[in-house]
């Protein structure tokens, strides 16, 4: 069965790496969000297309969820020196994958080829597709008065994702094209996943890119979501908060409501036991509800939640 | 008393380093060859304006002669899975340096106000002035029949220096220009050294800058060279590879008469005790000569031979 999953940083990977290890990588293909790229020390950055491609390839640190296991971080303490901004942290194994990419990208390759290079030179077998190989830059608005924009990870990393949101853009989106290989993973998708991601930071600048979301109209491959919220909060990161900006409710309700009606209909959604009391309000939209224990950590929790999805599939 | 040392890498920073200790870093220069300037993975690596920097900092591998002392190589590793050339070894920490400079000279600055801002930043109060801010790549060419011409790096590093030379291009020194801060410190200078670096390949770069030459014929300042050739073999490197291709006897006798020719005139040269049988015959060229022990390994030998320079310049 051709999956095809939409994710972000950490928790899409999380999801990924689970459905991996249930079906295997052949037949996996990952549409992941480059809204969150970002240029630092003159390299092309792409947080999430390196969080799913280290899990994928078994090489994350999975304490902190992003890059290396067990990697160093010489070169950012001599950048340090030389007045470098350092508040992004980049391991020194890390910024061979950012040497590479900007160096391939200088010479012409799509950023699609040069993720490809990537994943396959650290020996993973699931596909992983940047939404676009046309730039994205996801936006926060902060402040009162005239709007201080902020990159994302500014926003997330350098200020911690503290401060409320009065906007957010999802910066050369309407310009963006999806990718042909994009759009022929979502024609020949036999089951969609919305990763449990950030519906609005993570999930939103890939469905945002015009044509994807058509894709995601049209198709009869079954779609499902695993809520990146459990019991009121985000699972990681600000999820809370992009939702409160987008006045959608903080909880698997609120995000099922967002993408049926985004997607002009969700076929189902995987919920965790601690919001069982949403079922029936979600089945009341249409859609279908698998209820379980969604929160990972450890590897047995990633596959169990990856069975979990795979079996209410079957179900649809 | 201002000071300007013409110096490539390992040599040139050891008498460098010396010379530091004995008069200070305020009224010193170092003038760089950039010939051994080389790209890798898109990034500016300028190996010997690198050595001396950091062996002015304090913070070389004095083991090796280039490089942080104590650095890692988990980038190279990473890259080298990449499919990227690995050849050349840059550190965790080095990478800083190339990944800064690449950046800084991307957004336009000079290469002598980078160079300028990293010695800075690793707190050297010497000057150390690119030989010119216009590329020039040192090639040699190898090979019988057709002309195989190979960067002076791939030579060295990946090569080894074994083959035999059949010639030697500086690539763009014609077109090359030396900047107004190396023209100042040679207008300014009271003493002008050439350190022990290899005559051909280290020190010809930058005499092959158009004006730079022009610059030692008129000055005033007394010209004197520490001889790299000690006993018939080079200090360090393939010096007595390039000495022979350029026709020069592998001894302090053929380095003086090279640089006598080329600078019309040299004031003197310091040579070591093993090559003192060659003093009458330098002599005899118009050259005074210091005989002393020139070897350099640990500090002391290193002040020892910037005290014997120095006292060689005063009874000049």
């Amino acid at each position: 069965m051709r999956i095809v999953v939409l994710a972000g940083g950490v928790g899409g990977s999380k999801f990924l790496w689970g459905l991996a290890q249930e079906v295997g990588e052949k037949d996996l293909s990952a549409i992941v969000n480059t809204g969150d790229d970002i240029e630092l020390h003159g390299l092309k950055i792409c947080p999430d297309l390196d969080i799913v491609t280290y899990t994928l390839a078994g090489l994350v640190d999975t304490d902190k969820g992003w890059g290396f296991a067990g990697d160093t971080f010489q070169c950012m303490a001599v950048l340090e020196k030389y007045g470098q901004p350092v508040w992004f942290n980049l391991g020194d194994r890390d910024l061979a994958t950012h040497i590479f990419r900007t160096q391939a990208l200088r010479q012409g390759r799509r950023p699609t080829e040069v993720a490809e290079a990537i994943h396959r030179a650290l020996g993973v077998g699931a596909r992983i597709l940047p939404m676009s190989d046309d730039p994205v830059a996801t936006h926060v608005l902060l402040g009162n008065g005239p709007m201080h924009p902020l990159h994302f990870q500014e926003y997330l990393v350098q200020r911690g994702a503290t401060d409320e949101i009065r906007g957010i853009e999802y910066r050369g989106s309407a310009r963006a094209r999806p990718t042909e290989e994009v759009l022929a993973a979502l024609q020949e998708a036999e089951a969609i996943f919305l990763a449990p991601s950030n519906p609005v930071a993570s999930i939103g600048p890939i469905l945002a890119v015009p044509g994807i979301r058509e894709c995601l109209w049209e198709t009869q491959a079954p779609c499902v979501a695993i809520s990146p919220v459990v019991g009121g909060r985000s699972l990681k990161g600000p999820t809370d908060r992009f939702l409160r900006w987008a006045k959608v409710e903080v909880s698997p309700l609120g995000v099922a409501g967002l993408y049926h009606s985004t997607l002009h209909g969700l076929d189902g959604i995987v919920i965790d036991v601690a919001d069982a009391g949403d079922t029936s309000r979600i089945q009341a939209l249409g859609i279908r509800v698998r209820v379980g224990e969604i929160v990972m950590h450890g590897p047995e929790e990633k596959r169990h939640v990856a069975r979990m999805a795979l079996k209410f599939l079957e179900e649809l």
